[in-house]
């Protein structure tokens, strides 16, 4: 994974890379959360495989793309027609097509302004809700990101819970990754950097857009503190543990 | 196969699907080409699992859909996320699955009018092209057809240069199966209902839509039988013959 879809922290592939080359292994990379949210250079990164997916960088839905660098040999996982030299049968999306090279033009010329207005909004987000939240703090904060990920652990809520109240005030948030919404267990990124279960259920993902406004951070700014208040004075727990504190 | 892509001939399925319960195998049926030509009931065919795709009945292109018999174990092919119950991963393609939807509401009901304006024009077609263009005739016109499709065998020329001489008049028609455009073998098909290869290589798909009119059915009747002439004329071969019989 070039960038953690969790996190947003991005992978030393350079690194990764150099080992996989002098050891002549294929080396292929998710770069779905990467693409059109920090430079990607296949020769730099030394992949040899590479996916993304249009709908993270605002093509439609249904459509993605598949580096191959030349020389790389594949098997086909999928039988039964001709199409993309074997690979992939199946009447290829004309349409999705057109749109996916037409966003990544567009996410090319637009990269370099959107991730400083991303990052620097993502920035005013993340340090005004530690300042305002108590206890709160950073998943991974510390790690190279992408510009348009943050992602916040607040002790004492259920992150499942305070989503519903974020998403009842209209601020939309994501526990965890979208793949395995639904899912009881807590995040196995949050429990593979050090969080115990509690915390990693405590945490909450803010994603930005290029379409991502001051005025939106400012709404966040101003319902998630509350919220978070407001789930802490029903946890028994956390009220608990603060007054053990105090 | 529930309908064949290149004659629109329909497989006898019920009696295929007979035997395979009999026998409790699983039955897998491409129902890519009758989705929205003929009425599908998984029950009479019995069919396991069905096929379609969006585009052929006028959905978007990219989107598909597979019936699944409850109680039918499938293993997934494709690894990486939970969604689609495991089978499929990959963030859903929703506008695409809602334009599936819609596009089999519109079909369900409009298929019955559509089949019957196809067929007639389709045969118009046919009839049309027999007996204006001579020794032409049908592939696979004896057996059960979906309403759209047609077939034609034009002895003395070769079906890739009367399918260019037809789109420089705005004739669209294919020689085989897309899937397999570019080949230079024989249509499998037509060898396996025993056309020779160059009789194979000399037949002309045609195909209708809900969109067709009379007008270009006359369009269409107007234009391949001097095309088909022309070609003949070029042919030493076509024109030998013609001499040597008469």
């Amino acid at each position: 994974m070039h960038a953690n879809n969790e996190l947003g922290t991005v992978q030393p592939l350079e690194d990764i890379g150099r080992i996989a080359a002098e050891a002549d292994i294929y080396f292929h990379t998710d770069a779905v959360q990467s693409a059109g949210k920090i430079p990607i250079d296949v020769n730099a990164l030394q992949v040899d495989l590479l996916s993304l997916s249009g709908h993270k960088l605002y093509a439609p839905k249904g459509i993605g793309a598949l580096y191959v660098r030349g020389g790389t040999r594949l098997r086909q996982l999928l039988y039964g027609g001709h199409h993309q030299r074997g690979f992939r049968p199946g009447t290829e999306n004309v349409a999705g097509i057109v749109g996916l090279g037409k966003a990544a033009e567009i996410s090319r010329k637009s990269l370099a302004a959107d991730a400083q207005r991303m990052s620097f909004l993502r920035d005013m987000l993340q340090h005004g809700l530690v300042q305002r939240v108590p206890q709160s703090r950073v998943n991974g904060g510390e790690a190279p990101r992408t510009p348009n990920t943050t992602n916040l652990l607040f002790p004492g809520v259920e992150g499942e819970a305070l989503l519903i109240a974020l998403d009842l005030k209209g601020l939309a948030c994501s526990t965890g990754a979208a793949c395995s919404s639904g899912a009881i267990e807590p995040s196995h990124v949050l429990t593979a950097i050090g969080l115990p279960p509690e915390e990693a259920r405590a945490s909450l993902r803010f994603s930005l857009g290029r379409h991502t406004t001051s005025a939106d951070i400012d709404f966040a700014l101003s319902v998630v503190p509350s919220a978070v208040a407001q789930l802490r004075e029903l946890s028994p727990t956390y009220r608990k543990e603060a007054t053990a504190h105090s």
